[in-house]
């Protein structure tokens, strides 16, 4: 007999007679009620044991962690909370799971402890709803993109060029590192390397990318990026995953109006996909937060956040608009910001950022046309000589979820960018050359996905939200 | 005026007074007529340049390469081979290419070439074709495991666990090579690399996949994955893209059913969704197979391929009944193999595998139970002691494309086995968690996606079907 997922029993229309579930124990009470879950919904569906009929020894296997197989018939349950219940005539214990050892306990445990259990937190309600709500939020965006027609490009992941800068890499090796090979000037001999080059891993597709947007129009990555930065905090992983679509022929209006449309529609779509497990995470944050002063406390409960987002346009403010805000803001003239804004130039932290969007906008906030000199050499100059068509969207409580521009099509002002700047032309020959045949106006951005699943989920650290989080000195499973 | 794709001009249901298109000129012909190409199809749209009110100059930036606006009315075309045209009334170039220099010159180029251009070859039909192509099968993997209620799951592309033994790996670090820090016993002190310890890439996440399908049920990845392995062939990449999933309580049987199931899904899919490209894809297939013998050509066409992979159920034949049709075939009589099959416990080679899928079955083939000692540790035993619950999917002129297996669900059978292998038990204690804490009958396989777009494509070397392809002393872009 073919068991049924306990969401479809739940979600049942009428009671049904023999049915088979399988899942594991998370609760047992009074030797008879079992609270069964196989991970397709937070919800556990109640297992009615016919106690006095069942062997002693099989009573004392049905402990948390344990995966059972019950068959019995769905009935209209008499507890509340639930519509049906399984009345089990059957029961058989798949997988014992030791009460003693089990490190799974039904419990409150750290955070941190469920760190170092990464294997086994997707077995509690909290993890098991994070990790669907981040699935439902990666199909939203593939679904977005393909319904407009983009086409999905794996950029390498392995890449010959670190021309880009935007942060330290990782060095991807087959050399034996006891025994490396020299060449004749005594150096590391690369070319005997498994590609021939000295190699490492992506910090970003945006460049080959753009390669593919000017060929097929409209494109989008969706893969692992790497950042070699000895960075221990709450918004930064060495491996996190990156979405970066691309567009040929829009400009940074046009980007920003993308970037909203997409943020939007994922969370409109998650929200629809995962409304018990955001309601879970809503209560779990909303019990987290009782223990912190009022004045930490989220303004507004999870949903509420995530609806006002939906609702409202996202502020769209210049970089220069920015500047005189800040420099007349009540942190700067009391100098409570750590780094006070004196005059225009600055870049801006995250401190500032946060005052932006927190306090004085109070929502999501598109600032544009940064100084040139704070941003990549890609970007389009505008014509004030002074100014870089970029975009940064910045999120309360997460900071800078997006940051794009509109890409220097010109081939002389791009070439000369990167002279002044020491990039090797010779290396992004590839580059230059979408600019060299057909060069037209582009614009994408990038968008770290773990940043957007923070978001959704009310979760605060970025570690919680990913399966296996790799941070410094921390690469286990 | 925002330019409407080339895709909906097509695609239009009547005529259209002022459109605006954009895109590449792909040919211009006796000073008059653009077929332009903006890559969201394979098929151009004409458009009729008013030459005798056009400056000479601008005609002559009318070149294969060159990006250009183009606005005017969508009409009725008078010539063959498509619907609509559009009459131009202004024209602009966005981005000159310059005839002599632009590499994809309007005439045949070899494939070699092509890899060489890989940021470029995506502006030819045949690779524009194969990347749309791509990107739709990408997304009808997720649109079936998500539809199906699976959990999709990044597992982490650099780890520290390198126990599986799937292939040579690369390491990852970030450690300067040239002064690589030493331990008190003058080995590598990895204690101060990033993570700690000594890491690499992925050859599969299917351990870590395995502790979410213990708790989610059912799960599926999707990333990359990686091989340093110094294979020079047509099937093999560096760094390639894999589907693993993964479901608690399913056995062998079940797993087959999943696997072939899923793969008539997303070829279905994609034949619905790309129709034009495929048709194009099978044309070129024709055309490359006329410079063969006829005895080398594809006995079926393309789509005649790929729809009796929808109609046929894949043969499932054990590996022992393989073993005795093998033995007793014609090549294997004559001596034609390379490797004679003697005896059960032989190792199949591809020329054993395209002979059972190519000569004597010709269809798809599942082969199952496998002899122990040729496959890895963690596939579930049979109750004849000798033989696991492994299975191959082979394809015809592909091989295998799918490897997967019921898994060792008994935490003192798996034990032992790793034991014989000399497999660290400590280095995979929370793999073992899992049959330690609620054990289950569970099941999966592996997908390498390149394969199944080689399949889907027509093509016939790995490397044509991936952006940029790594392969070994290639890393280029």
């Amino acid at each position: 007999m073919r068991h049924t997922r306990v969401k479809d029993l739940l979600n049942s229309t009428n009671t049904l007679h023999e049915v088979n579930a399988k899942g594991w124990v998370r609760t047992f009470r009074n030797n008879q009620f079992i609270a069964l879950n196989d991970g397709s919904t937070i919800n556990n569906i109640q297992c009615v044991v016919d106690f006095e009929n069942t062997s002693e020894e099989t009573l004392k296997r049905i402990t948390t962690g344990a995966a059972v197989s019950v068959t019995g018939d769905l009935v209209e349950s008499k507890g509340a909370g639930q519509k049906y219940e399984i009345q089990v005539k059957k029961l058989e214990i798949l997988g014992d799971s030791d009460a003693e050892k089990f490190p799974m306990q039904p419990k409150k445990h750290s955070l941190e402890f469920l760190r170092e259990n990464a294997h086994l937190r997707v077995r509690t309600n909290a993890f098991g709803a994070i990790m669907r709500v981040r699935s439902v939020l990666s199909y939203a965006v593939h679904s977005y993109f393909q319904q407009k027609g983009f086409v999905y490009v794996n950029t390498p992941i392995i890449t010959g060029a670190d021309a880009e800068g935007a942060g330290e890499m990782f060095q991807v090796t087959s050399l034996p590192l006891d025994n490396l090979p020299k060449n004749e000037e005594g150096n590391i001999d690369y070319k005997k390397d498994f590609f021939g080059k000295h190699t490492n891993l992506t910090v970003s597709g945006q460049l080959e990318g753009e390669t593919f947007a000017m060929a097929l129009g409209q494109i989008y990555t969706f893969g692992p990026t790497f950042r070699a930065e000895n960075s221990n905090t709450s918004r930064h992983l060495a491996e996190f995953w990156m979405i970066e679509p691309e567009v040929a022929f829009n400009n940074l209006n046009d980007n920003m109006d993308l970037a909203e449309d997409f943020i939007q529609y994922v969370i409109k779509y998650t929200m629809e996909k995962c409304a018990d497990d955001l309601k879970f995470l809503e209560g779990r944050l909303l019990e987290e937060e009782k223990s912190k002063p009022q004045a930490e406390r989220s303004e507004m409960a999870l949903l509420e956040k995530l609806n006002f987002v939906l609702e409202n346009n996202f502020k769209r403010v210049s970089y220069t608009e920015a500047i005189d805000i800040l420099r007349d803001s009540a942190p700067n003239k009391k100098k409570k910001f750590q780094y006070i804004i004196n005059e225009w130039g600055a870049d801006l932290q995250s401190e500032h950022e946060r005052y932006l969007v927190e306090k004085h906008f109070k929502s999501p906030v598109i600032l544009f046309d940064y100084p040139a000199n704070i941003k990549a050499f890609y970007m389009r100059l505008n014509e004030d000589g002074k100014t870089v068509r970029a975009m940064d969207i910045l999120f309360p409580g997460i900071g800078e979820i997006v940051g794009g521009s509109q890409r220097e099509e010109r081939f002389d002002v791009l070439v000369e960018k990167m002279k002044v700047l020491g990039i090797d032309e010779e290396e992004l020959w590839w580059y230059l050359d979408t600019r060299r045949f057909g060069s037209a106006v582009h614009s994408g951005f990038g968008l770290g996905f773990e940043r957007l699943v923070l978001f959704v989920t009310g979760m605060t650290n970025i570690r919680d939200v990913i399966p296996f989080p790799r941070t410094p000195q921390n690469a286990e499973f």
